[in-house]
């Protein structure tokens, strides 16, 4: 049996590796060699990664190792290995979009988001899978990971973001960047029991990355912890780290409805359980009427194959259906049909939606429920073509609200409280209120403890 | 033979008006009843009013007459009599946006920018002719008012804001408000002599005003002079009213292709010695390549039908476009046919255009060209089916950049350099630089002096 180098951010998080680098117990280049070694280790099985930079990575951390022995601090990103989910372009690196087809022109050089990850002194060690151009499930010609908390079978790591949320919860990069336009960070977070934060439409630029629906797109780290995410954020920003906000005085609305839809019963019990330790905590619950939510179902469906479409341009489409995942074509191919009457009005209608979402959310420090009905599914469920079906239309119920509201969120994994497999707690909160969702984040984890890492000693046959 | 009381703002316009308000040497109520005298005996043949508050506005008046007796100066647009085109909602007034169809709950309640004239202390005389929607050159069901420049012969006064230009240039009002999406402030404007303000996209509210496409609709005033837009501009923003530039020192381009396509030599000696006179005052005149204009000519023509599809949503227009004007209906039916993915990619195009239109306009103080290829003709000429085709095609050549590159523009008269009707002088700026659009108008005006008024006898028959 093969053995794994201990993960660099364990225990502690990145803020307690950013001081063990100052203090000269570690260097980034070491840190960045034991994720390479996991990453080499672990790949053959979960199958996380589209393209790994081993050497470039190094190189990066021996000069990122000697700016900061010149005294040069980067921040508290100086040196931590990250992984990018190949929608983003990455200068030297391969770009696929999880596509057999070549849509580099339409990504672009390597972009803003990159270049400040850089500049923030990270060290990119690959690029992460993704499903073809971000939608859907799996990804039946590049291969879909394997979800960490299974060695047995093959369960759905979740996507887009897949390949992001696996390397994560497998501790194959201290944190890994994902793109979520319907829920494409936070459900495979949610699936792989990691931490993972939605910035709201607009906040971060996407120069440099495939557009999937550019009203809906926004990109968002997932992480070990909300600790580390709110670090990340708060470096990126260049504001001050959020905090734990008090439980006591923090109002959470618990839906009424639509977000508590479809849930298996595993997950009910476990997010119960959740919300009932929140309370005991101090945290306020208030039931919220949310219909704005339940509308999303018809905007989603129709807006995002449609852009998709506008995307790739029709003819561009038409020319390349054949190769693409049959799965993606069928979906892209609705948008043919969508007249420009009918996506004009779904759009205007959103934007009363979103100033709706914004009163209904006043005087509340975010909505807490399940970030999705179910745990991860053996991928060979998606053989019977019901299932498929039933299982896209109940995914991403309670994602999409957030990206069509125009919402920030997060997932927090919370098994802990009785799930085998992981099971996600989102908050969402008011646009641009990221501090906001990561205080209350932060206080959600004070309250379930760190998230468990998922055993991986199947792995290592 | 009929008699016309004096034009209260002339001579000096509304800023002498306020002057002689205020030293008590006439009221606001005098001033009102000479325009609703002066509508009363012109409004026979000229048809620019679809309604007449005349005693709402007189008892409006007087209360101002009171207010300001009693101490409280609502500021300089004070008791004077405007003209609101009836796209507009104004409480206690009718609403047909031009058309037999009731729109009214399209339109709703009397929105933010009514109430802020009359905040301002505006008194509404009534509302004028547009066409159906706002949408074309004449109005087949509702009538389109005579241009007063010619007696003998009716002519078009220009859409779609028609019996505003006509209401200023024959002084039934002190100024009046249309809205321009294409060019329906500036075009009837230019036709009918008056000066026109078209403001940015997104700076006035357009609550309560028919949206015909609402990424391109704005609001502006038609007023007799530059010096009068930039008071009423001024007062309604609550900034320091727009003073002339000193023409040494300004630059404006003069595009090199576009701008003067299709000129009538009428027009384009006009224009030639209009431009030969703000050179000759010291301004400077830089020929600018102006592509993005160019494009925009296949931009206008999709999304506007379409927005206005979707303002109506399908299945009422199939249900009302019997009702409707042959032409407006038959334009409104292209929308129809135009696919979400077209649409989607032409506003993105848009966005790319409106960031290169503002490099380009980097170190202009504007742009200045015809705003019209040709002069205002009679309107038996649209009996021609080919003649129609090609005038939609030309008329808003110059005048739809500035809505689809976000622009902001005036248009100034300047028939006193040789044209026997009215020819329009257009300035491009800026998107939000309405204060150096109209101290350039201001400067221009200097130059070419106060616009004349059409002489009217020949409607006082």
């Amino acid at each position: 049996m093969k053995t794994l180098p201990a993960d660099p951010i364990v225990p502690g998080g990145i803020a307690a590796f950013a001081e063990r680098l100052r203090r000269g117990e570690i260097t980034a280049e070491a840190a960045t060699r034991a994720y390479v070694e996991r990453i080499e280790t672990l790949e053959p099985r979960l199958q996380a990664f589209e393209h790994v930079a081993a050497e470039d990575a190094l190189a990066a951390a021996r000069s990122l190792d000697r700016l900061l022995a010149a005294g040069t601090d980067l921040g508290p990103l100086m040196g931590v290995p990250v992984a990018i989910k190949d929608l983003f372009a990455v200068e030297g690196m391969p770009t696929t979009a999880g596509s057999n087809v070549d849509v580099t022109d339409i990504i672009g050089p390597e972009g803003s988001f990159v270049k400040n990850l850089k500049r923030a002194g990270c060290v990119i060690v690959g690029k992460t899978k993704t499903v073809e151009f971000a939608l859907g499930a799996g990804n039946h010609h590049r291969g879909t990971p394997w979800n960490p908390w299974d060695g047995e079978t093959h369960r759905s790591p979740g996507g887009s973001s897949s390949g992001s949320a696996v390397a994560v919860a497998a501790g194959m990069c201290a944190f890994a960047i994902g793109s979520d336009t319907g829920g494409s960070v936070r459900i495979p977070a949610a699936l792989c029991g990691t931490f993972g934060l939605k910035t709201t439409v607009g906040l971060w630029p996407l120069d440099g990355v495939f557009p999937m629906a550019p009203s809906f797109d926004t990109i968002g780290p997932l992480t070990a912890s909300a600790t580390d995410a709110a670090l990340i954020f708060a470096a990126l920003e260049g504001t001050a780290v959020a905090t734990p906000a008090p439980p006591r005085g923090l109002r959470l609305g618990r839906p009424t409805g639509h977000f508590f839809d479809n849930l298996e019963p595993e997950v009910e019990a476990c997010v119960d359980a959740a919300l009932a330790a929140l309370e005991k905590a101090g945290i306020e619950l208030v039931p919220v009427a949310f219909p704005e939510a339940e509308e999303v179902t018809e905007t989603f469906p129709i807006v995002s194959p449609t852009e998709l479409l506008s995307v790739l341009g029709r003819d561009r489409f038409l020319a390349i259906r054949d190769r693409m995942d049959r799965d993606v074509a069928a979906r892209v191919a609705h948008g043919l049909e969508v007249p420009a009457e009918r996506y004009i009005r779904i759009m205007w209608r959103r934007h009363e939606l979103c100033r709706a979402a914004r009163q209904r959310l006043r005087g509340l420090d975010g909505v807490v429920g399940p970030t999705l009905p179910m745990a991860a599914v053996p991928r060979k469920n998606f053989d019977d073509a019901d299932f498929e079906h039933e299982y896209h239309r109940i995914v991403p119920w309670n994602t999409r609200p957030g990206n069509v509201l125009g919402l920030c969120a997060t997932t927090t994994p919370v098994r802990v409280y009785g799930a085998a497999l992981p099971v996600g707690l989102q908050v969402l909160c008011q646009g641009y209120c990221e501090d906001r969702v990561l205080a209350v984040a932060r206080t959600i984890e004070e309250i379930v403890g760190a998230p468990p890492r998922p055993d991986l000693t199947p792995f290592l046959d």
